[in-house]
């Protein structure tokens, strides 16, 4: 399981607030698994794995296996929830350069470049595609666009359309499920009570994750093991991190930077930041989440981290097991000076620097904790989503913000949408 | 040229403090362009704009051809300002699906992933590969490694490893030099008073930007002509641009965030980062950079952004003309409400959703400037690439810090070697 280790932030922490803190946090944990605090009504992340759905997850392989071997390419159209969750699992577990053994899987309405949209439909021509669209209300302006004019392009293209798209939607209104009646769309459900940031383990993540070739049972029931070791309020890791990030919070720390050393965990950097940012951004309140992908930033934010404003703490995500195992080679010849690393590892000499950057940044005043998981695998990546998760609801709780809506996200979309007049 | 428009942060402005410190930016400007001020040995990236070596711009762009018409990959192996601005510059100015009409680019040596290293060389089998390794010294722990690695993988599978390794380091020093006289390598310069995070138009950029099929004349005139017209100190907008975010760095703001709204122009955002991190972030000073996506992250960070700490500033990068000409086809069954866009462009959705955005923020109470650029050109990168250096010298300047020099990266490596028992 994920081992929290917060010995480099306690020299920031006065004892006696911590311990207040950690008595706050668990009664926060006991609203949250008690359905008690504000938003419960939003739980259903946590119903969801209390009760497996076995079928479901058959269902989903399913589709996935047709898909996989009917599709060159299988485009995703969804945005916020609907987007970095599945990009996020897809990016940590499947491989740097793809073999070609699946389907190619891309994004779209997840942003408006109309540049990368035209560049894209000319990649799809000539092969075949699949595509999924992800939204709660089917109105939502991004993928939206998108969907008009992938829906569009398929129809000049392909005879069976209507196999070729598959919308995950709500249970009973909005326009997806109206088309998808009509033009006899398969269909999947994003339960009313799963707000976007919480919805990768729903069918929202799950089909995209499982067309990329990556074992969902495995990766849900990692999350369903997370959830039950996570019950108790005592050694509770997600109850101790959002306790002592509270507490930095309360001391005035201003950004929390999430730093990882292997690039394919990057993309659960971009969907914790939508996970903490939203579930605490209100009322004037949170930390604002960054990733840092090291040792890349190391040369580029390093400077900073080491010695600009005392205002960063650092979460560090290392694997135990990072799958680096590429031995480096000797090159006597080669006059860099590391001919005393040959035979080494390059996952040997990656924790090294870990190991070094959380030394120098703790010398240089940063408060440093860590989040340890065995390996990056669907199990640990299942656990990680969980444990985040139920972080992210105690520290809303802790904060005194409903971590479950997001009331912010509309002012830009009221000024967009009376900008472009819409009736 | 650039357009700066500071009204969105002038209601967080005090004018009389605002007249201070255009003043001040001024003599900070002053003090770059007479060479007088800290670290003025490390001009060189303002030296070689003044006077343009069209010798060296035709014989890189003679490689490059050479490189396009023979590699199926072009391996930049670089770390820092060896990396970030290529990259940048590369992914600003390609398209997003690269149609084949030039060898792929890729990166190596800018992390320590094993298990990236690993899936490289496989993805590198059967093709023809050229490599370009740059580093001043050649000992630079994350590029030795993966040169190391990749060239033990050239020797066993070309028998003219020498023309396809490219060295770019120092004019006489370092252990490149010597590798590359022993073996023939082909040979590029990084002047020693131009710092990795300025080196972009030096041939440490200047080399991958041309093999991505790039016009690199155009991105250097780009710059050449920002830099004569930033030379006067009245009416300069980088001069402008380090003197409002100078105050709300001492009104104490936390945070930068740089916002795009055209994907491409991501890399070019975390080329800044390292460019104000490392300039500006010493002695417990500077405005922490981060980049964001929209409208992709007002789907994540959106929220946070809104209602949040109120402790962001945000600078927002447009450009006016975003090549985002595909138009919305009508779909009156989608019942998605959008009826009234069809026929519109996705660059006008776009657009709106930046000034609707601009307005949502600033009535969030986030201070917004933005900077606009004609096009996403060479000439305006080029353009933009200088203004945002001198920017950055000049906000050095008036923080009272060297803004070229980079001392704290020194300490995770000196951690690191330590724990790996360098000799």
């Amino acid at each position: 399981m994920i081992q929290f280790d917060r010995s480099g932030v306690e020299p920031f922490l006065d004892e006696t607030a911590l311990t207040t803190a950690l008595s706050g946090a668990r009664d926060a944990h006991e609203r949250l698994v008690g359905g008690t605090g504000e938003g419960a009504e939003m739980l259903g992340w946590r119903a969801l794995l209390s009760d497996p759905n076995d079928a479901l997850l058959g269902d989903i392989d399913e589709l996935a296996s047709e898909i996989r071997s009917r599709a060159d390419v299988f485009l995703c159209i969804g945005i916020g929830g609907s987007y970095l969750g599945a990009r996020a699992t897809i990016d940590a577990l499947t491989p740097y350069f793809p073999d070609g053994g699946g389907p190619e899987v891309l994004f779209a309405g997840h942003q408006m470049s109309g540049a990368y949209l035209r560049g894209l439909l000319a990649h799809l021509e000539g092969r075949s595609v699949y595509v999924n669209v992800i939204s709660k209300s089917g109105t939502t302006l991004e993928p939206a666009i998108a969907f008009r004019v992938v829906r569009e392009w398929l129809g000049r293209r392909f005879d069976d359309v209507a196999r070729r798209i598959i919308v995950t939607t709500d249970p009973e209104t909005g326009a997806l499920n109206r088309l998808a009646r009509e033009a006899g769309y398969r269909r999947y459900v994003i339960p009313p009570d799963i707000g976007g940031r919480f919805s990768v383990l729903a069918p929202v993540g799950l089909l995209p994750i499982a067309v990329a070739g990556v074992d969902i049972r495995s990766l849900f029931y990692g999350a369903v093991d997370a959830r039950r070791s996570l019950e108790a309020p005592d050694h509770n890791s997600a109850v101790e991190y959002a306790a002592t990030r509270f507490l930095l919070h309360e001391a005035g720390f201003a950004t929390e930077l999430l730093a990882v050393f292997e690039p394919r965990l990057s993309g659960l950097g971009a969907w914790w930041q939508q996970l903490f940012g939203e579930s605490e951004g209100k009322e004037h309140k949170g930390l604002f989440p960054a990733t840092v992908l090291y040792s890349t930033d190391l040369h580029s934010l390093g400077q900073y981290v080491q010695d600009g404003r005392r205002n960063l703490i650092e979460t560090f995500l290392l694997p135990d097991d990072d799958g680096g195992g590429l031995v480096i080679p000797a090159a006597p010849d080669s006059g860099d000076g590391l001919e005393y690393l040959a035979g080494r590892t390059l996952s040997y000499v990656n924790r090294k620097a870990a190991e070094g950057t959380i030394r120098a940044h703790r010398g240089g005043g940063v408060p440093v904790q860590t989040l340890r998981i065995p390996s990056v695998s669907p199990t640990s990546i299942g656990e990680l989503i969980y444990f985040f998760e139920h972080a992210a609801g105690v520290s809303g709780y802790l904060l005194g913000v409903n971590p479950f809506d997001q009331p912010g996200v509309e002012a830009y979309k009221a000024e967009m949408f009376s900008l472009l007049g819409r009736p």
